[in-house]
């Protein structure tokens, strides 16, 4: 790419003109100024590859669009390339062409760099181009560059956090109104935060490949969407939310990535996290990851996990980064930092303390039977608490220790065969202990 | 620099080993493994200048010690100059030195980078190598990259922060056990939080070179330590923190600077801020710091704001992103980003609404002739509470709409002479609204 060098403008060629490529054609324009300052060349939109080229659109972008990816791709004075298809396919395709063709790539596809990720970073090495993809994760949020260069002195042993905004939405709301689940979902599909089909948000799968984004990262090892555990939102009542509350507790969705001796562990799932977590306090749609490193100590990043401008906003500093590159005729100065291959820790070998609600015989005798069965499993319990009576039966609510994820399924199982126990109604792990 | 290449070892000379230059010695050693594979080669400390060459050490680095500042700064073999020396002089003369050397450098001082950053980079550019310095403000937190690289897209409006950790300490410490100002220091020296001459702290006046340092990156004008108008915590009193808390306030020391109409405004003063406010929350010895994008809309950054290891952490980040331009070719990739010369906004027209406190006569008419000396300087009055007695007078506690600092001071001033008003107890801005 040393060719390239003090090029008087640098053309972006960009493959999709939704929410984001909008976003990303506004900024442009609007602070063009700014970034010509900083890259020490004009930086401009050259083509713009769109599914329909006679759709109204909140851009002026005359004489830019095609319908055709090889006028954008195969273009030769397109220097970078950025992808906002979305998708697996042909997103990982194009991407691919164009690193192949020597193009740098910036994308904000978590789909592709969560399950290609290897792939990806081959093709760049191979052809000296940078791949950048810092809006996939956290939208406008800084975080796949401070966990790649500024917190690069350490060992990150843990990375937390709240990484879909339509969850978090619907936590908040439900935490604040009382209101239950169907009914959030509803508002929040009304909103626009939740899409038609809410499974990707709800189901916890967008933030599992948010997740396997930042444990490659954070533990130098390729982690993929397979590889993460996950659990969505849809069993949290408003009554777990509440009782959660009396323990000093919030209900989150939160996307966890350790290095423990048993592995690197990766999951999604609700969870207990204490009111004082600087996790607690993100609210609606906002987005936060919490990382602990072992120079930096915890350090966490806090912002807007989605929409227009914020994840334009991520591009565009990738847009920019890149064509700093062109400009000093460098590429593919921090790529993959996957170098190791380290163990997953399965998700039975976790552990966690656990919430547990469920409904009992109230008769005497119950709480020592239920007490009974969990520590067959070495399950211990910290607090136990009888709140209110359903129909004829009573609501038991406790919280253990610390428990392997296998010890808890095998008490669960024996607390499910009990007759005196009618329904376990949430299981629920607490975190940041 | 090209001719530095793919080297096989890159050699650190360091300036200065005190309590950050330890934490990044540590480092080194401890993560050695890691940063070859993230750099492409072993990254080492070939020698250290120190004052005192016998002193025992919490690092065992036999042989790399000197006294002599040329046989670090001269060394040819050296690549990377890390300044951790702290002061004006003659740490600036060994920086630009060690630039004139051809010597990139990483510098923790935020003295020097407040005060002389445009001698320091213009000596950079010349000598085409880099200068990196984000450990300068926010301890282990990454500020200076996000701000430069993750957030380059933004017309930055805003950037507000708490960044000094002792003030915060002590703060937290007084709302949280009612205890005063005094009683808190004594603890804060006692914990080794704050120094036996606390000025620097307690006066402002670290967190504004931080302040001067962000403000300048994010508006892309220099400013300088002489140009924050500073306020310290000194006159803060549990009964303030008190008040504030019933308005739903808490009390923050803040780093503030805005791009408004009147020009940049940048100042260090202890602030009303909402409970729901994100820098709310950050206590102890946390820092934190906010920024307002015109893409990226509001974000955070939270960590530990100083601190052997924390620091280091950055120090290392700044080390290794020199070693990457070492071994690819390239030098002063992201420099000094300061391509405008906007005025300041000077104090006086800076706006915000008041918190006053003060002693009046408790008698008939007087809340009458108060809000009356207000409104002759256009100060009105959003509330206006009568607290306790104290003596034979009334404490009156009222918060103003926003209002300039001008009229705010001739309001006070008017005030003063008035015989119905016994002291004027405290005046606290209130942000964030």
């Amino acid at each position: 790419m040393k060719a390239n060098s003090h090029k008087q403008t640098i053309n972006i060629g960009m493959l999709g003109l939704g929410t984001v490529g909008t976003g990303v054609a506004k900024i442009l324009a609007a602070n063009e100024h700014c970034i010509a300052q900083k890259v020490g060349s004009a930086v401009a939109l050259k083509k713009v590859l769109v599914r329909n080229a006679a759709k109204p659109r909140r851009v002026t972008l005359d004489g830019l669009l095609t319908t055709d990816p090889a006028a954008v791709i195969d273009d030769p004075e397109i220097d970078i390339i950025v992808e906002l298809m979305g998708g697996e396919e042909p997103a990982k395709d194009y991407i691919i062409r164009a690193l192949k063709a020597g193009k740098h790539v910036v994308t904000a596809n978590k789909d592709v760099v969560a399950r290609h990720g290897r792939d990806l970073f081959a093709a760049a090495e191979e052809n000296n181009v940078d791949l950048l993809f810092e809006a996939s994760v956290g939208g406008g949020i800084p975080i796949i560059r401070p966990l790649k260069q500024c917190l690069a002195g350490n060992r990150i042993s843990q990375v937390m956090g709240i990484v879909n905004g339509t969850t978090n939405y619907m936590l908040t709301k439900m935490t604040a109104d009382k209101s239950d689940y169907e009914a959030v979902l509803a508002e929040a599909q009304q909103k626009g935060y939740a899409e038609a089909d809410p499974t990707a948000d709800v189901g916890g799968f967008d933030a599992a490949r948010k997740i396997a984004i930042l444990a490659s990262i954070a533990f130098g090892t390729r982690v993929t969407l397979d590889d993460v555990y996950v659990e969505g939102i849809t069993g949290i009542t408003p009554q777990d939310i509440e009782y959660a509350g009396e323990f000093g507790y919030v209900i989150k969705l939160l996307a966890i990535a350790g290095e423990t001796d048993k592995g690197v562990d990766v999951r999604v799932h609700p969870a207990f996290i204490a009111k004082n977590h600087p996790l607690a306090a993100v609210n609606d749609v906002f987005n936060a990851i919490f990382v602990k490193g072992d120079a930096v100590g915890e350090t966490m990043f806090y912002g807007r996990g989605a929409g227009e401008m914020p994840t334009a906003s991520a591009v565009v500093a990738d847009i920019i980064d890149v064509a700093r590159d062109i400009q000093h005729g460098v590429a593919s100065r921090v790529l993959c930092t996957c170098f190791d291959n380290k163990p997953l820790c399965p998700i039975d070998k976790t552990e966690a303390p656990y919430y547990i609600r469920l409904l009992v015989e109230d008769k005497p005798g119950v709480l020592a039977a239920i007490a009974g069965a969990f520590g067959c499993q070495q399950v211990s319990l910290n607090s136990v608490v009888q709140k209110r009576k359903v129909d004829d039966w009573a609501e038991i609510v406790l919280i253990t220790y610390r428990v392997s994820d296998a010890n808890m399924r095998m008490a669960l199982s024996a607390l499910g065969g009990m007759p005196v126990v009618n329904k376990i109604s949430s299981v629920i792990r607490v975190v940041g202990e």
